[in-house]
């Protein structure tokens, strides 16, 4: 396969079982200027597939740096109200939606960690509204990579500019199945297999997991009436879609006071333009009391800060320490990537769907369900090969779940 | 002075000169993705003027293209209502809008001109109240230009590629004064010395204005509290602005129903993508009531059935047929560039601030005023070197407003 035809393949991927675009259906993409060409495979691919309007929302990382740096202090607290209704009203109107990542994870390592975590903020406020919508699947969305050359040569300090981004392309080849024959199948048939996983946990219905690895000792309760679900998912319209792209996780919501232990971080975490590296976290009764982090500590403890919620743990997702992602063993500074090849917690809320009947909850009866509801929702990496993983059930019985990093159930 | 500080002066200029960018301002940029190094550069200059924002609405030519080939038919009749509110919200938040022109102008020229016509019309309805916005001067708004390779092949046939490009950059510097030893100053005198045609034509209030040149005889009736402007404008923050750059126009409203006779255009007519050329429309009680044109025919007799009010003229433009803009010789292909080298007129809506009180009249009373409304608004430039023009009392006495396509007054 050439490889623009493994670019158009990822484009086609992503439209067709991403985000499974529906005839007469809008496409909204969300994308940085770098990735224009992608962008522009991707509205042909959709028109092709029978999309009425694909719209764009442009962001530039230039300009984004550039605020960061010269904007007065005050613009920090703002996010244009337009901005959140337009994703509001596309999605009321049952348009899909696929954002493109992959710009430099350094972009705002010499930002104003004060400016940024408000800028954060605002924004998670403003899109309280659709985050709820995507956390609920009540539009179908996916999430795919196109490489910048900074990303590409902090992924390979030792490649230089196209030659480092061809590279990653390659590695994004191999992470989303694109150089099997028939990349769609291939998809079909490993959302199949988490799917299997899934059942499994859904089979046990553990009342807790106790995770065990160097430097981690931590017990998450599980609530009452949790689900586990997998790669693939359903939109409220009944659209089949696939939210990451890779994905290799099985995930459920924690007992938000039922966190208890330590645990350490096993890549870095990119978040919104810095890296956090090496950081622990405490927990007491689902609570982050106590942190430290290698780099990046101040812009964890803003992130820790953003609000009540952020200290307690959402989201509870088991991923193989082998996979088509780490088989490429490399860091890929960008969570899409690294999550999918590590088990990981997400500080923040829960998605609603991981328990029964939570799609149609209020956020108090959420709440009350012992899913956290906050305006972050930040996945960490900390799975490792040496992780081992019980399933608990109320009288205390084990299972083993992962044994050495992989799945043992 | 280097290309490089050309441009940048020239960007200085759109925030300085062009928008007048406030301290605490958000400057609200509509601009397609080929321009974005120049925006960036604007970007720079606004913030460093004080700029709290710089929110950009980008748009790519290859998108709009592709959709007008690809998309279902049902997709031209619509416009996102969030769009439309992004403007109308920043402008009550009293940003400033910078629109950078300069694509193709042959973009949609084998686009089926249906689809290109309910677009327009789809967006013109949706953007009214934005429209009425900047036709009543409540925001301080401007425009600029960037060059493609298409434009700039376009302009000049002869040379290819970035010889084009650079060529058309030099164009555009000479007829903004960038080539000044101080542009802001030259900017200033030069609005003086429009101001003082303006005040001239205000002080005579003539009834009526005789075109007389080479293919037309056109009388066109002024209303009777008609009020001529010119390049420079104040916003309802009592911000200065110039809303064209270059602008070398004084201009006011025609009486609705007061045009008669015939004009013919002098210069090709870019309307959304596709040209126009050699295009004669005559007139009685206001209306058109024939039309012809040598090339894009089907897409004239389109922007005239737009609505009730596109077979009207809202703004009468006064452009001497001598200014930098006509010394270069050129045919630009973009109205901006076009019509401030040539006498113009435009079908559709009139400015409200064309008329004594206009601002703050609504739709009825600008009408009952004489004041055209429609969702359009579309300049025609029809000066000539040979043109003479009279203005005309009640009485029928006459006085030379222009001879030779010269300002005689
Ligand atoms: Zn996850
Ligand atoms: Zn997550
Ligand atoms: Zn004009
Ligand atoms: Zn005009």
């Amino acid at each position: 396969m050439s490889f623009q035809e493994k670019v158009e393949n990822y484009a086609n991927l992503a439209v067709r079982v991403g985000v499974n675009i529906q005839k007469g259906q809008t496409l909204f993409v969300r994308a940085p200027l770098f990735a224009a060409d992608f962008v522009r495979l991707v509205a042909k691919k959709a028109y092709e597939a029978g999309a009425k309007h694909v719209r764009v929302e442009w962001s530039d990382e230039e300009l984004t740096k550039m605020k960061f740096e010269l904007a007065p202090d005050e613009a920090f607290d703002e996010y244009p109200n337009w901005q959140a209704k337009a994703l509001e009203e596309e999605a009321d109107n049952n348009a899909a939606f696929l954002s493109i990542t992959g710009g430099n994870p350094d972009l705002l390592k010499d930002a104003d960690p004060d400016r940024v975590a408000r800028a954060n903020k605002a924004a998670g406020m403003a899109l309280d509204t659709f985050r709820r919508y995507i956390q609920s699947d009540k539009v179908s969305w996916s999430i795919v990579a196109v490489p910048t050359v900074s990303w590409a040569e902090k992924v390979f300090p030792d490649a230089k500019g196209e030659e480092a981004v061809t590279k990653l392309w390659e590695a994004i080849f191999a992470a989303t199945r694109i150089n099997e024959t028939d990349p769609v199948a291939a998809w079909k048939q490993h959302l199949a297999t988490l799917d299997e996983k899934r059942n499994k946990l859904n089979e046990h219905h553990f009342h807790a997991l106790h995770y065990k690895g160097k430097g981690t000792d931590l017990t998450i309760e599980l609530p009452e009436t949790h689900i586990w679900t997998s790669g693939g998912s359903t939109s409220n319209a009944g659209i089949d879609f696939v939210a990451n792209m890779p994905t290799e996780e099985v995930f459920s919501a924690a007992k938000k006071d039922g966190v208890n232990g330590t645990v350490i971080s096993t890549k870095p975490l990119n978040y919104g333009g810095t890296l956090i590296t090496n950081f622990t976290l405490t927990f007491k009764n689902g609570k982050v009391v106590d942190f430290s982090a290698e780099r990046g500590e101040e812009t964890l403890k803003r992130l820790l800060d953003s609000d009540e919620g952020a200290r307690y743990i959402g989201e509870v997702a088991l991923v193989p320490h082998r996979s088509p992602i780490s088989d490429t063993n490399l860091i890929f500074y960008n969570t899409l990537f690294d999550e999918n090849a590590s088990n990981h917690l997400a500080l923040g809320s829960a998605y609603a769907f991981n328990i029964e009947g939570g799609k149609t909850m209020s956020p108090e009866e959420l709440e009350k369900n012992g899913l956290n509801q906050s305006i972050t929702h930040v996945d960490f990496m900390m799975g490792a090969a040496d992780m081992d993983i019980d399933g608990v059930d109320k009288d205390g019985n084990r299972v083993p779940v992962f044994r050495n990093g992989d799945w043992a159930i």
